[in-house]
């Protein structure tokens, strides 16, 4: 077990944990008294049927969706009780860095989206006794958790918001996810995962955050100098503070067991990998949203696996922010992800 | 001076060398007893007026542009006198594995685009006595060769055909070239540019490769499996065919020194850093070219410059190739491509 003070309360609480004992993965292992860390906005009704649950992406923290939360915002919490579960090999819940034997660092078992999933069924079924969704909603690989909760529960999920993710990660989409855990896995400190110090692979998440940073955003962005109005003072100011600062204080076998479970995402797993019948099975209200300059997850990805939903939408977001329109970090874009969000919340199912 | 076999006349000859002696560089360096190599096609006119000049994108040579030249295709070497002029630092001419002495190495001086064609100029004027050309085109780096002719020498250039490439770098374009030299540099055999073995650093160079793969196609090529079409069995063994296979041969430090000179790519130097006047300099009848799926420089980067050159038309190319569109691995690309050769050639001016 390595302490790393970026998985802790102080940085993304609160949040609680929910213990899965022995869990059972679609690999086969089974996860060695797993725990679910969660943050919850809001209070359960008592017809427990005013419940969202907001999944979280690649490298994020239910922290990291926090802004989308709020009173006067869609995702009010006044109205509605809001649950974000961190992944699996996230940081926060079981992950490589925090547990003990012999699932620790290099050890660690593969996790699916569907485990993912799963576990967050037991959590709103066991501990809260929740049956009914009004909306679930996620970004990037919270749009695959998303996705996989409208396929494998449909008599729960009434309302569907996947972000810029896909039923099925598409090949490049895996390759992406390989060039990003290649420029991690360069760096010797890695050790094939076995490193004394939490922060020992410098070079490599830094080689890692400069792939997101070309992929993450859009030429334009770049171009129109749109750093500038995020704070910075040039691009590589930009780079250094804001990509390399959001990946330096992170474990990398966390980074890398969320990527394999990024590449390797799947509902189509429940239909013999006939993706259209699995897509077939939602019964959601459902808008898939897509960011106009997303380099990982194009539109044209978004509209192809919309197109085989029933009750659903597209719905295309013009942002210069790309992949990272999500973060909001453009007032303009959060506005019309809450606008969605509203929108959808409202439509009757 | 290091023995590279795959920069060789078997490899991609013919090619000649134009001796530029000490050549006086951008940088305020010269380049000792510089050599340009260089494949000719066809044969110069008494009127010396049946030149193209096709110049040569980054990790290419002369030779793999060869499959546009020939009879009955735009390019007929009956026709014209073609020459392809391969870039300093690329392999062929002058590189930092084919010299001894101070500049070997890690010690190669930095080229710049209007090196290589000052280096040009000198030798289509010294050599050959050449005063018009009726065209100049060139992809990716070649493009930035292209732009950089019809501003510097607008007398000269006739027609022009800058493909998939810009007159100045865009901020995103030299973020790419970052990040895949990172991936080269990340490999410990490098040292610092000096190896003793040619091919030390194969582990650089795979991760170098993968990038390619990642930003030079589109998403949808991958996913509608386009790579069978090129007659590979899977995309694996398209990754390690196509994309290792091209880059493991090949020098390291050429590779990064076409690196460099690719992201400081910046024909508005002779403008005082004014883009717009520079391109305005331009005379030559010119098609910009873009391919619709560039993620190197998409079509609104090649629009952008487009529409600041006085007697040009923006031609974009729906390929799922993407960048690499221009390889003409697929035949219809090819035949649009040569087309737009043609229909160029045909226009008065």
């Amino acid at each position: 077990m390595l302490t790393n003070e970026y998985y802790t309360q102080d940085q993304h609480g609160p949040y609680k944990f929910f213990e899965l004992g022995n869990f059972q993965l679609e690999s086969g292992q089974a996860l060695k008294d797993a725990k679910l860390a969660y943050a919850i906005h809001g209070e359960l009704n008592e017809a427990k049927d005013n419940a969202i649950l907001f999944t979280v992406m690649f490298s994020g923290t239910s922290k990291n969706m926090e802004h989308y939360i709020g009173g006067g915002k869609a995702l009010d919490p006044n109205k509605y009780c809001i649950i974000l579960p961190n992944q699996l090999g996230g940081g926060l819940s079981t992950s490589p860095h925090n547990i003990d034997g012999p699932q620790s660092m290099s050890e660690f078992p593969d996790i699916s989206i569907g485990d993912d999933v799963v576990a967050q069924h037991r959590l709103l079924t066991e501990q809260f006794g929740i049956q009914e969704l009004q909306l679930v909603a996620g970004w990037s690989m919270g749009a695959q958790q998303t996705y996989e909760w409208a396929i494998r529960y449909p008599d729960m999920v009434k309302r569907a918001a996947p972000i810029a993710g896909t039923a099925k990660c598409t090949p490049h989409d895996a390759l992406y996810v390989d060039v990003f855990c290649e420029a991690l896995k360069s760096d010797p400190a890695w050790n094939g995962g076995n490193y004394a110090d939490p922060h020992a692979c410098e070079a490599g998440l830094k080689r890692l955050a400069h792939v997101f940073a070309l992929m993450g955003l859009s030429t334009e962005f770049y171009k129109q100098e749109q750093w500038k109005s995020l704070g910075f003072e040039s691009m590589q100011a930009m780079l250094k503070g804001f990509w390399e600062g959001w990946f330096l204080p992170m474990d990398p076998n966390a980074l890398l067991a969320q990527g394999k479970k990024w590449k390797t995402g799947n509902s189509s797993v429940h239909t013999n990998g006939d993706l259209a019948a699995a897509l077939k099975k939602i019964t959601a209200k459902t808008y898939v949203i897509a960011f106009e300059e997303d380099m990982f997850v194009p539109v044209s990805d978004c509209k192809f696996e919309q197109k085989l939903i029933n009750n659903s939408e597209i719905k295309v977001i013009p942002s210069l922010m790309g992949h990272f329109a999500m973060l909001g970090l453009n007032p303009d874009d959060f506005s019309v992800i809450d606008q969605l969000f509203l929108e959808l919340l409202g439509a009757p199912c």
